[in-house]
């Protein structure tokens, strides 16, 4: 549907010749995300500053025009695809990195910086941001922000929530605005920040982060674990999580999963029932009792062996065909579902025997991997939707896996977000009273719905 | 004003004997914090359930009566005192510690559990809920979540903001919700949990939180360093968190704060133009490495000494000095102004430096002292209402401190909160459009503003 007349007209002329486009083939490829979901998007509008976005959200809403923001289409629910058509806003032009203070452990950068980016820029200084997603080298900030992206090392280090210090935004009246502050403290009102980290770009346009910085650890070991079966790997990331050496990351990887990595890994990767990989980081002189607290958590009934990464060859090669699962699946089973589900730490071994059971019932293969030290599985429904058993079965067996998850307090998701995907499901993990909650919230930033309609929350 | 009725025959009826009163002098007593101001409560009600408070709300909004949520009055910023009259809702019979889980390092609490109570209770199980404002000992849980109060240990383990999974609360409306996740790790729909932490019970009234807990680290060490003068301690602050290892406590004396402290901690308290409490914890394998760093850092112009704590009588000194200067400061002022201002760590020197030409130029003495590690200090200007000049001057003075913090990219406050005392502040401090948001924020929530008016938002 095209845009209502004089909208594209005014856009161009806002954004100049590179910055604004209707051209069909360009719309189609900023209407999909790794989601595979695909919608055909009205416009693409490339803004250049704040000062764009602002003027952009104001003529969208004059024509009540939805706008949808865009990373890199990175994430997996759907969350960027323009299903309400309108204009995709892509960050790719708004990737400055304005402003690095390490003697305040901060950083300030635009949404389009790259997260892998600013990890290479900040490693020389000795710090890094602590949200760490698969996608690193490929996915923007913003989207991070957006998402509540997290990866491995928010076990130990915190989600973008946590390391997130203020925003400068737009909201869905075109009014800008700063949340949050320039110190690693404050009560001065309400937490904007935490509420804009998450919201999916249904609350506001994110156009500048202040980032919170972290120290880089002077050192690193990474130990691996195999054990006979995935209740007893389960059972040592339970013991691991409530000993006081928080690792920096503690990933699991199930039979299948090791099967899929080894074909990725080679040899390096072991053949086990299950698998963990546990890094510990600080100074050089704490990693030997780090290693050692770690260790006893890891031994236990179920345990094939424990050791050390033998070089850093290893190590490369362990997070190599870690990193690899995800779209290794995928090439295995392209319509795949991935959840990445939460539970309590303690309560994984059930979560993954229930899983089992599930898959058994619905004869549908899942493989699970993840961030079990926050309890965040990957589980992944392999079905092929072109055996008509399987594909009958899937929705049950998804069903089946979000009501195991919730009846052993978990939710929907630790870092994906919500999305088109499990928007269906929110009123099953979130209470009415805090749904309506969030409505209103919703509304009085954006009161006429035109920032990513039809995402994360139920109709 | 006597409550209209039939609404106090009913929220005795609802509470019982023991749990609703409108005796003139109880409700004198409740109806003061820490603020010294005072207002008179129509009411004070004692809830012991959540379905007490979901009950009393929905009545006092049926009478549109206000509802002021309290918990030991220890705030400073009169948050707690009811301006508006109406029901002081104490909640000392909710203080049930309800579970503690290590394995999911989580603890749930009603809010009346004193903080100090609850760290008591984890001490043996080998962990601590990181705020710990000086007022451990008297303040509840509740209290500590509604003003995001913190203290010393925020410097390395974050606020109640960072360090609360999940919350039971009832809104303006009198609707009971759940925020949040039993996880570590959640990317499910808009993070209520943080907005309403730190908003000061003018959102809804928290019946219970689960709060994330962090293992104890098995040594500390404590050191001290004293300066010729405020700027090389405050440049010295700077350079301690600008490098890798972070400590768990970096407060600052000035020399005024030094000169009390040693009315109270006797010799052990050093004399000095300044003085830093440099703590850091860990491994004890750990420790020598890290007091290295610090030391490093902690050296420079200006250093007169540097050394370890003697001993545990030493370190309980230094703390004991440390947490006697605010009440101390207030026995020599009554009416002395205590602001909790945060700048950029950087920003120090100058704002220490801004504060002294202040005093100078208001001839008001302020005292300085706090936790210098997150650039928050405790600005104390001791002026004597007594005096003409001085009461005169106050305002003016404290404008000038408030728009020096605020030019240095500052904010109002780092642990206290807004209350009534700063209230008219935040029109300064928050931009127009964010202040706009928290407001329709306030109206999802609260649409009749019945929850603590007056209070945090500007008029």
């Amino acid at each position: 549907m095209p845009l209502p007349s004089p909208l594209p007209e005014r856009l161009q002329a806002l954004l100049g010749p590179d910055g604004f486009t209707t051209d069909a083939a360009e719309c189609l490829v900023y209407g999909y995300d790794n989601s595979r979901q695909q919608a055909q998007a009205d416009a693409v509008a490339f803004p250049a500053t704040h000062e764009h976005v602002e003027a952009l959200v104001r003529l969208c809403r004059e024509f009540r025009v939805p706008i949808v923001a865009r990373g890199r289409g990175t994430n997996t629910t759907g969350a960027t695809v323009p299903v309400a058509g309108g204009v995709v806003v892509s960050f790719e032009r708004m990737n400055r990195i304005v402003r690095i203070d390490p003697d305040n452990r901060l950083a300030v950068v635009e949404p389009g910086v790259l997260n892998g980016e600013l990890q290479q820029v900040l490693r020389p200084l000795g710090f890094f941001w602590a949200p760490d997603p698969t996608s690193s080298p490929f996915c923007t900030i913003g989207g991070n922000l957006a998402c509540n992206a997290a990866g491995p090392r928010t076990v130990k280090y915190g989600s973008p929530r946590e390391n997130t210090l203020g925003l400068r935004a737009v909201d869905g009246t075109g009014a800008s605005f700063r949340s949050g502050f320039w110190t690693s403290k404050a009560a001065t009102g309400y937490d904007l920040t935490r509420l804009l980290v998450g919201s999916e770009g249904t609350l506001a346009l994110i156009t500048e982060a202040t980032l919170k910085l972290t120290p880089l650890p002077a050192a690193k070991r990474t130990l691996r674990a195999t054990y006979a079966d995935i209740r007893s790997a389960a059972a040592a990331v339970s013991r691991i999580m409530a000993q006081p050496v928080t690792p920096c990351a503690l990933e699991f990887l199930d039979d299948e999963a090791l099967r899929l990595a080894r074909q990725h890994g080679g040899d390096a990767i072991p053949v086990a029932g299950a698998l963990l990989m546990i890094e510990v980081d600080g100074e050089e002189a704490t990693l030997d009792t780090a290693v050692a607290a770690v260790s006893r958590a890891a031994e236990g009934a179920g345990l094939v062996e424990l050791r050390a990464a033998a070089d850093a060859a290893e190590v490369d090669t362990l997070w190599a065909a870690r990193k690899a699962l995800s779209p290794a699946l995928r090439a295995i089973a392209p319509m795949k579902i991935n959840e990445d589900v939460v539970v309590p730490v303690s309560r994984l071994p059930e979560l993954i025997s229930g899983l089992k059971a599930i898959s058994a019932k619905y004869t549908i293969p899942i493989v699970n991997f993840g961030h079990a030290g926050n309890g965040n599985i990957h589980v992944n429904l392999l079905y092929r939707p072109d055996d008509p058993q399987q594909a009958a079965a899937a929705p049950d067996c998804l069903a089946a896996v979000f009501d195991l998850v919730l009846s052993l307090d978990g939710t929907l998701s630790g870092e994906h977000g919500i999305g088109l995907a499990k928007r269906e499901w929110m009123s099953r993990a979130i209470d009415p009273v805090s749904v309506a909650l969030m409505r209103r919230i919703k509304a009085g930033f954006d009161p006429d719905g035109i920032l990513n309609p039809g995402k994360l929350l139920p109709d």
